[in-house]
């Protein structure tokens, strides 16, 4: 079934403005016709068939219950989609795909509105459960604005149904009305399981370009661009859409070079458009896309792309109530501000990503970690890292947050794994996994590495890929043991060479009880870059940190050509240099 | 022949004492009695083979040219110490073995004194040659109280002939007269070649036990000691010595449990004090000693230990003119107040050794260099690294040099490794070989460590040790070659790895040419420890440098306990942590 996608594939074009032309009253439902003049309907589907289209979308857009309750509707939902699908279904020879049409709610989820992820969710499941029992070959989500909405629809349409799902959503100057980056949509999209990608309506193809561009460059899925025939213009009181078939055309040519391979058409366009679309793109070919599979992780404005020839990303440690009494004085009072503001500074100071701990006595944790999430991601552009070993917890806060999340932390535990994994592979998280299990911290890294491959296995039998896994080798202080860095290192260097999954470590943790912490934590990470660590979960405040992962990056080949670190130091030569001394030869 | 140190031996005790008895004149020349009156110098010899005695030792003393010259008896040099040796041979059954006596000169080396290395090896070679003709066993260096000019005195011994050679030098107060330590002492003389080293004459026992202590601790060659009867006192105007055989025996004990082997008198003992002592000798078992043999470095006064328990040792990298003109106009000028200013500050900041490079137009580099190796050893405690590459120089500094030097350096070139290695070894240094030969420096890890073996062999070939062998892994700079850093830490861990020598690298020349040199030379001196780096060619007045070096030593477990690094940071404490802003989580 999937496969179907992953051919050349020419949409349909606009349902509203035809059936307007059938007699659909302005203000009336357009799904009812489904019900009520299926024929009409019908003939819109045949024109598009007859054009050539080799998909046609169901006429079941604003067929949800919030939509439909607009018109009395609400108990309609399973009829008027089962009939948006059989009346589309059937034309001429039938040799022709349906899509099933799924629009938005035009209500918006916590934190940008009031509906929660489980309403919406269980608003979509009954559309797309009767689009699928009408027959529909897969789902589209199109025209949406926000990501946490087509989430749920993503999520609602995987348990309901085993079709392929589209996911398209309409930009605005580059990012959706709710301030989704398409390359952030590209990769949440993905990783929740998304069979295609893309974009539609909007301001017509050249608006369109640059989201499908970045799109095409971040996925490795099918991509989809539906544009409308223009940026529409009011003329003589009607909307006019400046794009006629030929000039439309035109206009779609660049999109034949993207490697992508879905095309249609939204507002504005009509069956000729879809004739031009089918002619034309039967005389080229779609190049292949190689889109390098790098582990990410996103919020709805960032992807932060982790990899080799990257520099190691820090993830921000402060917001964590444990030995911090501001933190947990905040969380107690529901002052949340503070946990906002510490946020808002560690990003300023370099942070990649933020770790959210909110486990303190005295309060709900579950219920705290959502609002602290929902805050944050409303408020914090880089995305977070959801933090509790509660499987509960992190239950609720995967459904809350909109991104590509880590969850922090499985370990070696088999109860661990077996509550945990499901929801990083339901949610498209990435997950930190300790190397530790029911018999605690192994000494060394031959064991450290073995209970990592036991992890790794695990996920990978829960369908969870390597590039989501992220080994926490374990910092433990020297203060009691010499060899306890030389072992955490060793791990680090076992885990990359043989298992090729991401390493994080909380480096502070090495200088636990010493005098003089941030030095010792500045050579260890590093030693730890030079071992190959991906992920340093430490103070961002700390600038010692900043300094050694600068140069020690530099120096690991992970800043090429030096570019981030020269741009970090060159204005500041000459003050380090007085601090130093004499830092070189030829100065003095 | 070597074998015979390595047996318990007993030496017979005082000499003059008993020739006055037997009629010498007070200021007469005792050493002209083996010419003279041979028949009582005999006499002194058999009274102490029928004590028991395993060794004599020959009238010969004062043997020496320059001693010689204050009677007049410069040209009896030959006959004097030749009839020595053969009026000690031959007593009873002659079953015991014939130390030929070498005292000091009186005069002193420079830079100490005027008289120069060639000088005091000229005048050796004489007294040394006649003794080795007259057929003694091997050859004792006694009572010096300086080490150049022992030094001097062994190297004309192995030139002149195979005797095994013993060096023992007097202390006073746990020095020699010159500040020479014992620690020195038995590294300097073992590497130059010493068969047997000791102390004799001195306070008596008690005075001599730390230093012979320090001394078997230090070396694993044979150990003797010969301590005078006690610390001499003056009795109705006549030198009298407090330890009667008896007293002296029991003074005697404790060195049997040091696991050394050889055992006489000085100053004040009889023929009694050596049967007492053979008879003792004979009921006690000489333990095993296990020196463990680490890698060393020596000035007169400190001795460098390396070891992959021991912190990766610094070189000041400042004494060179290359792009400091401060220096390179001291040199010009002749004012080496600046250049012994300059080792002073580095010895202050924390260097281990001091590197000399005397290279710049417009100088003898010979003639400079001797000089400022001259200044540098009468006024800085630590050793110095001998930088040309130029044999010649080389090969001055070397005999000038009191210290077990390092050679900086050979490469791979074969012309390099065979002009220099010979004097390397001759003179008991370390050799720091970069891996580069006639083809340049490889690019790759791989390449390095196959020169690095081929200049391991030849030192090989050369009779140097491993222990000797210091390969410098190049760092060149990041800013045109994003891997180099990456090639020259591998570089390490192969030398490291498969070769067993020390690793030493000039740390800063991998940030030539980019901004905030220390920050990039700070973090990549940390990973180099962590793969193993043993010295560091730094400025040791950068404090990152130091900072790093001795955080990353704590975590690459070559900080027992962290001592170092927490006796140095446990004061600074506050005043890090504000300059960190907030450096742990525990505090804020
Ligand atoms: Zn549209
Ligand atoms: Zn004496
Ligand atoms: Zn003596």
């Amino acid at each position: 079934m999937e496969n179907i996608l992953k051919k050349v594939l020419v949409f349909d074009g606009a349902m509203g403005t035809l059936l307007q032309e059938k007699g659909l009253t302005p203000g009336a439902c357009p799904e009812l016709m489904n019900k009520e003049e299926p024929k009409k309907v019908r003939e819109v589907h045949k024109a598009y068939v007859d054009a050539g289209a080799d998909v046609v979308t169901t006429n079941t857009f604003g067929g949800n219950r919030i939509k439909l309750s607009e018109y009395g509707l609400e108990n309609e939902v399973a009829e008027i989609n089962q009939r948006g699908v059989e009346v589309a279904k059937g034309i001429n020879d039938g040799k022709y795909f349906v899509a099933g049409s799924v629009g938005p709610t035009g209500r918006f989820l916590e934190p940008l509105g009031d509906m929660t992820f489980d309403e919406a969710y269980d608003v979509f499941k009954e559309q797309i459960n009767a689009l699928a029992k009408g027959g529909a070959d897969f789902i589209i989500f199109e025209t949406f604005h926000d990501l946490g909405e087509v989430r749920a629809g993503l999520l609602a349409a995987k348990d309901v149904c085993s079709l392929p799902v589209i996911c398209s959503l309409t930009y605005d100057g580059g990012r959706t009305l709710t301030g989704v980056t398409p390359r952030s949509a590209a990769i949440i999209l993905e990783s929740l399981g998304a069979d295609a990608i893309g974009a539609n309506c909007s301001g017509g193809p050249e608006e369109l370009y640059p989201v499908i561009e970045e799109i095409t460059r971040t996925t490795s899925l099918p991509v989809i661009v539906e544009p409308n025939a223009g940026l529409p213009e009011m003329k003589e009181g009607k909307v006019y859409y400046p794009l006629d078939p030929q000039l439309f055309i035109e206009k779609m040519v660049p999109f034949f070079n993207l490697g992508m391979n879905i095309f249609g058409s939204c507002c504005g366009s009509s069956p000729l458009h879809t004739k031009n679309l089918k002619q034309k793109i039967k005389n080229i070919t779609i190049l292949a896309r190689n889109v390098e599979r790098r582990s990410t992780l996103a919020s709805r404005e960032q992807v932060i792309f982790l990899g080799e020839d990257t520099l190691p990303k820090i993830i921000g440690e402060r917001i964590n109530p444990t030995a911090r009494k501001k933190i947990a004085q905040g969380l107690k009072e529901g002052n949340y501000g503070i946990i906002q503001e510490e946020g808002a500074i560690q990003v300023e100071a370099g942070a990649d990503l933020l770790d959210v701990n909110v486990g303190t006595p005295g309060i709900d944790e579950k219920e705290t970690m959502s609002k602290v999430i929902n805050l944050l991601q409303q408020n914090i552009s880089i995305p977070l890292v959801i933090d509790s070993t509660n499987h509960l917890v992190l239950e609720n806060a995967l459904k809350n947050y909109q991104g590509k999340a880590l969850v922090n932390s499985i370990n070696g535990e088999q109860e661990s794994l077996n509550k945990i994994l499901p929801l990083v592979k339901r949610y498209g998280a990435g997950v930190i996994a300790l190397v530790l299990d029911e018999n605690g911290i192994p000494e060394t890294a031959q064991e450290r590495k073995k209970i990592a491959h036991k992890i790794c296995k695990s996920c990978e039998d829960y369908g969870i890929s390597k590039k989501d896994i992220y080994i926490d080798c374990l910092a433990l202080t020297i203060g009691t043991d010499d060899n306890s860095a030389k072992e955490t290192l060793e791990t680090i260097k076992l885990v990359k060479q043989n298992l090729g999954v991401n390493t994080i470590l909380g480096v502070s943790n090495v200088s636990h009880g010493l005098p003089s912490r941030s030095k010792i934590n500045s050579a260890f990470l590093a030693m730890a870059i030079a071992s190959g660590l991906d992920v340093a979960i430490i103070n961002p405040l700390d600038k010692n940190m900043l300094t050694s992962l600068e140069a020690a990056s530099f120096l690991a080949g992970r800043d090429p050509k030096g570019n981030n670190y020269i741009k970090k130091n060159s204005l500041e030569v000459k003050e380090v240099e007085i601090n130093a001394s004499i830092p070189s030869l030829e100065l003095v």
